[in-house]
């Protein structure tokens, strides 16, 4: 089989309560051109109604991982994306799923991984969740009814990464790299050495963190640092504590 | 409630075979806004299953006509659209989803109806109602795996009609990103402070300035600060003078 675009792209399902919702995102997702499903944390899988209902997309789920975490299920893709029915973290940017796909796609031409992040069945992504994706998409809806199913939200969104792909699905992925973003597991690496330094220089109070942490991690989230920025603000970082240390 | 251009859109299930799927469109057409169904030949209907799966869609199910044939069912409409996953009737002209409902809103701003017609699960619509149909509509799929869901399929076209139709779905997503940005000015307080702090922690040789706060404000430029993300970074620098003076 040859190796499309879409193949980058991996779909993320957290904590979904119905099996059967998991092999329909399955069977959306093969329909559409699209392979690679994570799992985090299902509440009943692997189940027999999931395979039934993937009707012939069983080869999704049995490559399907399953993680404890979000964090882990990510931890190898440079940009993700969350999906909610509402509107509720103002402070994160909001995009249509056109707006997304189309942004998406301008990181997986390059060798590196994305996901779209879809959580649980009633209550969505939690807010720990939605802090580890870069940008939140809103798939628009009746405002009286937006009780879209799991599985009709994968389907959209993979539908929109099929129309638009279509005509160079079979374009060969790129290996020649522009720009090199930092994944999600050296961001953490910058937030967790960004604490230590405001506990430090007493910016950051560890008993009373109140939500900045969350708001800076959404600034730098959001920003799709390079390697490069990613450097200099871990020197950064190190400069200020060495200059402490040399009192 | 209000009227809509999407109460003009009929849409049709022709001799659909599993009652599940009939209530999970049913769901499908609510969440993006449409509200009228046609039920041709329904093999299981009415069913607990149906009214189980619409999870609340149950209105749509309760006001849908059920019809002996797809003739008596479009049989006020001007224009009817049906569905295809295959291209099988060449005489009959083709569209994508998003052509077809460019094309249907022109009809259905008028004083008119229209139709968009979907066919059974295995089989979908026979020769003789693809006749009576003035276009046939092609969702794209994977080539090698159409087997698209009956009700991934009208989620996918009422989803196109909402996408295009509702214009507050679309503010809505705009609006949630205008957020308090800071001006030019702050930006360049922000900038003059960290080459301040910087030069004080001797990451920044002022002799030696390379290319160091070009790609800092490169970064900080597209990150789109707001008002609180640049009083929480200037509090950060102000820290870090603070903490170096009291040596």
């Amino acid at each position: 089989m040859q190796t499309t675009v879409l193949d980058k792209f991996k779909i993320v399902l957290a904590g979904t309560t119905h099996p059967g919702n998991i092999g329909a995102a399955a069977r959306a997702m093969k329909t559409m051109g699209l392979s690679r499903l994570a799992l985090v944390s299902p509440k009943i899988y692997p189940s027999a109604e999931a395979t039934a209902r993937a009707a012939g997309a069983d080869d999704i789920l049995a490559n399907a991982g399953v993680y404890g975490s979000l964090q882990e299920a990510v931890q190898d893709c440079v940009m993700v994306f969350g999906t909610s029915a509402r509107i509720r973290n103002l402070s994160c940017p909001l995009l249509s799923p056109e707006q997304a796909v189309a942004e998406l796609l301008e990181y997986a031409h390059k060798p590196a991984e994305v996901a779209i992040v879809f959580g649980r069945e009633r209550t969505g992504l939690t807010n720990a969740e939605l802090d580890l994706c870069h940008k939140t998409i809103v798939i628009p809806s009746n405002p009286d009814f937006s009780s879209l199913n799991l599985a009709a939200a994968v389907q959209i969104m993979c539908y929109e990464l099929c129309k638009t792909t279509r005509t160079d699905a079979v374009v060969r992925v790129e290996s020649g790299t522009q720009i090199d973003l930092v994944s999600i597991d050296d961001l953490n690496h910058l937030y967790s050495h960004l604490r230590e330094v405001m506990i430090q220089i007493r910016f950051l109070d560890p008993q009373k963190p109140r939500r900045l942490m969350r708001r800076l991690k959404q600034l730098f989230n959001r920003s799709n640092l390079d390697q490069n920025e990613y450097n200099i603000l871990r020197g950064i970082l190190t400069a200020v504590q060495e200059s402490l240390s040399k009192k």
